[in-house]
């Protein structure tokens, strides 16, 4: 396997090539939104995590344009598991990430995807069809592409937590009654709570909208692809120990460093 | 003051007026949407009510042209309170419903605009100027006009509690413990309850796409403008005791009459 590292022009080309794999990934979520769907059930315990039609095909769609683009490069997916490549990279794939908002008709769902060569996420793309955003982020900056426009991305650098807009999609997602405690401690001193979001929460960072996002857990493929939007708009991500949160679980995200701090101190 | 009842006729045009209005409206609001905002704060003790010059300057632009197109109506806004007409038809206006998700930087928030004459509400307006998503309803039926196109809205017809999507803003809105426990009542037999939506839950409830909204502490402006929406789309919205929700307060809110009974029965 080849483990030569990614230089800037490669993930320059790769997120080009993820950039133009979006529309049609997004013409396909489209022709199920909004649309009576039949909803699977993956979990059997009475959990309800839809997973749709529309989930499988995109999936289907970015691994087909991703490994055509990018022969070399592995997908592993939400769906369809891990296609090894050639290489060490591996693209990260969430067809519909914020399914539950996809079945309820609000356009803040997205298709997500990353590129990642072991501990390093170097491009992160977030694309929402029925709006037509999309969000990308690599070490060339953050970026919000919308109907023909580009708009450089930064989070918002002088906010406290006593300041802070706080999202976070659902309470139920604490994995036990110690990160629950932990996520009140942090809400109760926040200017603002909100729930509902998924990837969208993460992208309004990056847009400077929204200032801390803190969940648990997540699913790798639910955040590697946004941890680029978020680092380079001048936000700050990471698991409860500080790590870049490759590993989904307990996320911390804010819009920047002394933010960060002030939340790291309340786990 | 001219009581004469409206005709079928007259609500056309007035809501044919009302539809006009919008893109005007719109343009105003989004100009201050995703921008740094100077956020007033109408509540003194703590509570976060963000008032933003795109509040006032929304509503003062409806105002304007309302009375323009229909000078013996009244209006009554959510920040200049009422001007009277020479009859007793008003225009009720909510500027920015939803202007914590509009801070947040979600398109989820709307610009809310019913016609009321006494105990009735002929139509009703919801416009999302970022998505360019217009609900509307009256006697004429329950509508969305997006780019040109206008699809007829319908609400799910055949879904029972146990099978119900349920939208509820924020449970910081109940009013006191009784309300809450009505509402985890409520939500422990629903399928799926999600938080946030503002206005944008009622017109995916209209959709076919939200089952329930259960939400507490509305003030008339919030919900009037929905409720010929929701009515018109096949659904049926009440206060707890079961009639028209024209003074706020604890709404629910139900795709079909079959799930509002279930709901009421749990009150």
């Amino acid at each position: 396997m080849n483990r030569t590292p990614l230089t800037e022009q490669n993930v320059a080309e790769a997120l080009s090539f993820a950039r133009q794999a979006m529309p049609g990934a997004g013409e396909i979520a489209l022709r199920y939104f909004r649309q009576t769907l039949a909803v699977d059930n993956k979990l059997s315990k009475g959990s309800f995590d839809p997973v749709t039609q529309a989930d499988r095909e995109v999936e289907a769609c970015l691994r087909e344009e991703l490994t055509r683009y990018c022969p070399a490069f592995g997908v592993i997916g939400e769906e369809g598991g891990a296609t090894p490549g050639t290489t060490d990279i591996n693209w990260i794939v969430d067809p519909i990430d914020g399914t539950k908002a996809f079945i309820s008709g609000f356009p803040t769902w997205g298709i997500l995807v990353g590129l990642q060569q072991e501990d390093r996420v170097h491009a992160g793309l977030m694309y929402q069809p029925a709006t037509g955003e999309l969000f990308y982020g690599s070490a060339a900056g953050a970026f919000l592409e919308q109907k023909g426009q580009t708009l450089a991305m930064q989070s918002r650098q002088n906010v406290r937590l006593e300041e802070a807009l706080l999202y976070c999609t659902h309470e139920s997602m604490f994995a036990n009654q110690d990160n629950l405690a932990a996520f009140h401690r942090i809400s109760g001193k926040a200017r603002l709570q909100r729930f509902g979001g998924d990837c969208y929460s993460y992208c309004m960072l990056a847009l400077g909208q929204v200032d801390l996002v803190v969940e648990d857990t997540l699913q790798p493929y639910d955040i590697v692809p946004l941890i680029p939007i978020i680092e380079a708009a001048g936000g700050v991500i990471t698991d409860a120990d500080g790590k870049t949160p490759l590993g989904g679980g307990f996320v911390v995200a804010a819009a920047n460093r002394e933010l960060h701090e002030e939340v790291m101190a309340l786990l």
